[in-house]
């Protein structure tokens, strides 16, 4: 931690700073500088507490803190990418992934159609929400197990590993049944408890990015499943919250080179949810593909607009088709297969 | 719903939205106004589908809400003001409520000194996290239900409330058992199913604001309370999430107007984290009070230098004594006793 | 400075860091962590060039500037408050002033009419544009020198001194020549070269804070102002831009004890923009008022309805009169006459 | 424009919102909905004055306009794309376009040796500030006339066009005899003055987005060119301000589809600002080339670690031509040339 004093302070003010460092356990080392004192205090930050508090004392101007407080899931951690398998599906290698799938499971007919489909045009895991996060009490809340169930078919006819929404620590057991990847959605991002739970059950956990994550809180939440024994995650930035009411939210794209920098694991892009509208998906996908994403995440349905939820953000199933089929060039070009 | 049609479309493509519209149950009601053809759908949109899907066909330039999402919560829904009772202690009547004590809970001394002096200082309600969540796994997690039989303990010897968070449904039960508030803090205030666990104990709900939420999210989050069969929520404002860094949230006080227009229950106002600086929680308080705010919620501590968590915004206890003292006249000022 | 360089770098990577901080004029001190080497460069940030470059060495992980970089505008320049003497009214005293008249200047009756409304009700200082920065080319831009005639007759009418808009270099004598105090509107905080200009005339200078201005920004605009040799500067704050939609702009009242700890210049609120409602701007100036603002600057209409400029944010002649009544009790509580 | 009324109000308070539509020159059209009657105000948004100052009468709940206010900078005004020539380089056109060179001019030979350069990389405009808008007046502000002769020096020499930015409008008629661009900077994005006078030299301009615009008044401000009879008008993302502080600004990626969705003008991303970082300038322009960025503006020094503005931002030389060739797949899998 670095200490940053105010100029023109008492010695006696000085001395009591170096006390508290030195009793939480740091060893100060002092700088004088032209018009600040600045102290270095010594000791790991993530073992010791923090000094942040000392913020507050009148003499001090500032803390910074010198160390990540991130670690498992850090590229000095680990090197080299890691990749997650998933039935055969390498995420995270030579080859890029495209999860799809309807926002909601609805019934058989709307799920087996569009499973079918998306691995036609080349989608190698199937998404589908059975529990759905809903802004309001009134709206439509999923199938449940009925809907995992109708997941678990497709899986069965298709071929294709399985990836759907855990929103409570109560499904925990019924959802890890079923499915291939647990998706943690951007509204739980920072609910620890269903981090930990999601890690225990030995799933991948795809880890959708807060409306109001900075990256280091991200990571951070991520550790919370590295920590807790399960090496197999993923990082999905999906939109973040900024004041422009034009898209639904902002997809931050650069966060595909931010998480290659800083962490092992694999980065996924969601532009269903980053825009909010169809019309935005095919030309994100390819920005995403070309900054070096490895995957996508996207949402289709058979028909959009009588969807039960999120219609305007889903595409069509030959609508996707062609999107697979325009994203090839782009694909070769990031060095892909 | 309103359903603005882009210029220039053929006559066919105004029918397909016509003929979607009549499709989703609505009745259309078309405006042919100078640029463009308007159409009111009428029905109710609490219980319809969405016709939002509408706004990505090629011939849809926007599709807009008409009515309020929530309900329950609402001033239309109950027009006068509602109120809270712990154990005596009326929230959202005449009397102003402080609710003041520690971040977390850390040991009995620490404890009982401070409730004691927040209630001779004249606060109603103890506050105290039993269970903390923090950003990082390496850090103080709390002391569970140790903590919940301490602030059970303070409650016997000074006969304030206890307002505690729950942070998992797996807890309810437990915390329910001890605390006559629960609190369901900022990360976890779109986590539904925890609101629902919460509401269904019976007990009162404080839910604060998620760092990037709007208004309507948030009273949308309470109706999930109301909607579960308990009346007792309480908003509390705790700051958002903006570019700003110098303060670590913006709390936005206009949110104390603003719920007394759109919704009956009592606005809790924290200050704490709503600076994450204590230099700034006494002139915070007093303009929350000036606007009309039903409580505070103050985090206090004996030594806040070495508090396991977020020292940087407690204050101390003598402090505490003081701002109590400079919020009489504005107390008196607003109204309130 | 402080330079986080890297762990596991290389000696020679380590000395060119060290050699590159010699040339840039400042004295390198190593600090030795746990984890990473700290370099503490010692000199003035204001006179040398900034390290902030060395933050893309491949060995350096992270560059923070210690000093702040205003000076003149800094509490530690002057340790009193400054006050602003505007014909006799002085703001930033004991007395609470307030600035209120029509958002735009529109014609004769209506300036009068409110110039002695806002006058009779307490007002001090008369607000109104005769040139409006305008969001559209094809909205009403203000009747310009025909408006500031009107504001100067307005001004021997009554006795009240005038505020109004500068937007425009072009217009800076004319402007400077009719009005008391400048006003630099927030889509104008960082033109530097109108700062500078407004500075020059010599006359004082209110400075509303940009949309997405942080504090040390803002700040720093207000460092022009004083850098060239106008010591007569006033701080306003009306609102910036959040993700919130259901009011205009965030009031963010937490910049009067910011302000006030940072800056020996007054803080002035204006509430009309803030909310971009004028059914919250009431409870806006009470909040202001408890937490020590100078002044509020509020937008008066004998008919708002029908303002040729932001109608929804101004409020009646009747509105005003009861506002002045209703802040009495909060002004007399904050120790202001 | 839409006006939705509160429920249960009375006769007499729907007919005063009818009769004040009327008397602003609207005709009303009324719709009763299930709970709320809407009513649709026919008339030209444009020319008629806004209705939006009903929202605050208390029997009106919500006031939406429905028009676009922008016209000339539309996709509906103009279907094809418009496309700017500089000296014969195509902006616009099937042909990707990059503007590159330092972030200011700094001396002959630090311009000279990057204008050859990225020339020979395949740069087709050079890029440098001769005036600059600093946040602080004690930064380097500039070379002002020498850096503008600079400039035209190195056009003489390599034949490239030149963008360079305005920052005041006294220096309009000095800067239009030199630049080939004017470019006018995020902080003057809505300095309306300024893009007036720049329209008026007839030179293209280009308009870098605010730190904080909407998607809308961006238009708007790009309206003012238009409207003054300059038809060569680029749009320039350049990020935008969010919450985010591991990047400077958050670059919204999305404004290309967008933009090209809303306006038949070029659009041009700057990466160099967009993140603030010269590490991950790189993977933003493959993104900007794959989502259909008409050119991009990227900072280029000969030695970052020592230029007098924005070091951290800025590539080298070397590293300018491998970013060229690295872009070449992109290009052409963009489709262009």
């Amino acid at each position: 931690m670095i200490v940053v004093l105010k100029p023109n302070i008492t010695k006696k003010d000085e001395v009591a700073v170096l006390k508290e460092i030195r009793k939480l356990g740091y060893k100060p080392h002092i700088m004088r500088g032209v018009e600040r004192t600045v102290i270095g205090a010594i000791g790991d930050e993530r073992t010791h507490q923090s000094l942040e508090t000392l913020a507050v004392w009148p003499q001090v101007e500032r803390v910074m803190p010198v160390q990540k407080r991130y670690k498992l899931v850090s590229r000095e951690a680990h090197k080299a990418n890691s990749s997650i398998n998933v039935r055969g599906t390498i995420i995270g290698g030579k080859k890029f992934q495209v999860m799809a799938g309807p926002c909601s499971v609805e019934d058989e007919k709307q799920l087996l159609t569009t499973a079918h489909a998306v691995k036609k045009a080349g989608a190698t895991i199937l998404r589908g929400g059975a529990f759905k996060p809903r802004t309001s009490p009134y709206e439509f809340q999923g199938l449940g197990e009925k809907g995992l169930k109708l997941l678990a078919k497709a899986r069965r006819e298709t071929g294709l590993g399985i990836i759907t929404e855990l929103l409570s620590q109560d499904h925990c057991e019924l959802v890890a049944e079923y499915a291939d990847i647990l998706q943690i959605g951007a509204r739980n991002a920072q609910n620890f408890q269903l981090l930990i739970a999601a890690a225990k059950t030995g799933k991948p956990v795809l880890l959708k990015r807060g409306l109001s994550m900075k990256v280091e809180e991200w990571l951070l939440a991520g550790e919370y499943v590295l920590a807790n024994e399960n090496p197999n995650l993923l990082f999905c930035e999906r939109g973040i919250r900024t004041f422009e009411t034009y898209t639904r939210n902002t997809l931050d794209l650069s966060m595909i080179p931010i998480i290659k920098q800083e962490s092992h694991c694999p980065i996924v892009i969601d532009p269903s949810q980053g825009a909010g509208r169809s019309d935005l998906v095919l030309s994100m996908c390819k920005g995403a593909v070309a900054m070096g994403a490895d995957a996508l995440l996207i949402e289709v349905h058979p028909n959009p607009a009588e969807a039960l939820s999120d219609g305007a953000q889903q595409i069509t199933l030959e609508g996707f088709a062609r999107l697979m089929e325009e994203l090839k060039p782009f694909i070769a070009a990031a060095g892909k297969e």
